[in-house]
């Protein structure tokens, strides 16, 4: 699996200033610098501000507040879990493989995040408890990628057809969370992740058999 | 569904004294009260020795600490939980029916937790994040209740008997936590849960069929 290079997104709620700006991007990238290293919660505008040689005012000419520059760098977070996930979901495996693949990538990439890279972890559960828009846009993203593989694996011949599709597919989203869900990864044990994602996919497998 | 009577659980980690003692038993419902008026967080043993006309020493004859007693508050509202779903595992139903039961029952609990008794909910979340031992039990509890409802399936013939007991038991109960981890209701739209929840109940069903 070849780890995307992390896109800068497109502007969000709350970003300023001419959209390709590179002092957009360099704020941004600041950001996930001083965010991994020092947690969000530490991190000022001014600090971002200092690290790239210009003034706290200029950095509002892009970004309204911190958590504007916040949901930037949790939507990058988060594109370098949704570009492979997408490569998995539209790859030229089986249905069944890229279903237990996905399992299998968010597992690790939510590990990856809180066991790695604890301080951009830290930004990901405030993201997720207040539900800002680049987490909410990650859930549709993880919607759409089982739906795609359910539907090719109905299409072959892998799955059912009888259940409404939206429906399993919204099911299946639902049982990723235990694995994939910042504050539920904190809670488990890592030796009983792994059993338990399996498990959960063979019981997921089974179910969609025709 | 008739909710059972709530126990003073037995004595735990952190509580002294003669077990039978009727003191420690006013101190929990002191303590239940408090807690449910002005959280776990704002209370403290002293205000809990007023209550009951006692000196704060006294109260750390029963109890070690605040966290003592927590533990036992938080083992009592989980046994309101656990009582009625033993029930329901228990019950004179088909498997089936009692699985969906299970899963509704977790559910509306869960809510019921977080929206008519927030102040309680806020120690059940404390109590998750730092596995409290009641917390502990209470999965151990939604896991047999599960692998009571299988066997019986099993047995019954509506379930399937080719996958290891163990490994569905324990898929199914990963199953449940989008619908009963307070962490996770307290994020989702109450709207979608119920959906949600059926979606999961109705895909673990197709995976049970023989």
């Amino acid at each position: 699996m070849n780890i995307m290079e992390p896109t800068i997104p497109t502007p969000e709620r709350g970003q300023r200033g001419p959209v390709e700006h590179e002092r957009r991007e360099q704020i941004i990238r600041a950001a996930d610098e001083h965010f991994s290293r020092y947690g969000y919660n530490k991190t000022t505008v001014a600090d971002l501000a200092k690290a790239i040689g210009v003034s706290s005012a200029y950095v509002y000419r892009f970004f309204e507040s911190k958590q504007a520059i916040g949901e930037a760098v949790c939507a990058m977070t988060l594109a370098r879990i949704d570009g492979p996930m997408m490569e998995i979901a539209t790859g030229p495996q089986s249905a069944t493989d890229r279903l237990r693949s996905l399992y299998r990538w968010l597992m690790e990439e939510g590990m990856r995040l809180f066991f790695d890279e604890r301080k951009l972890h830290e930004i990901v559960v405030v993201a997720v408890r207040d539900r800002w828009p680049p987490v909410l846009r990650h859930k549709q993203l993880i919607l759409e990628a089982v739906r795609l593989v359910v539907a090719d694996g109905r299409t072959s011949g892998e799955f059912e057809r009888k259940t409404p599709l939206d429906e399993v597919a919204r099911a299946i989203t639902a049982t990723t969370e235990p694995f994939a869900h910042p504050v539920l990864l904190e809670q488990k044990d890592p030796a009983d992740l792994e059993a338990g994602m399996v498990a959960v996919s063979n019981l997921v497998l089974r179910s969609l058999a025709p």
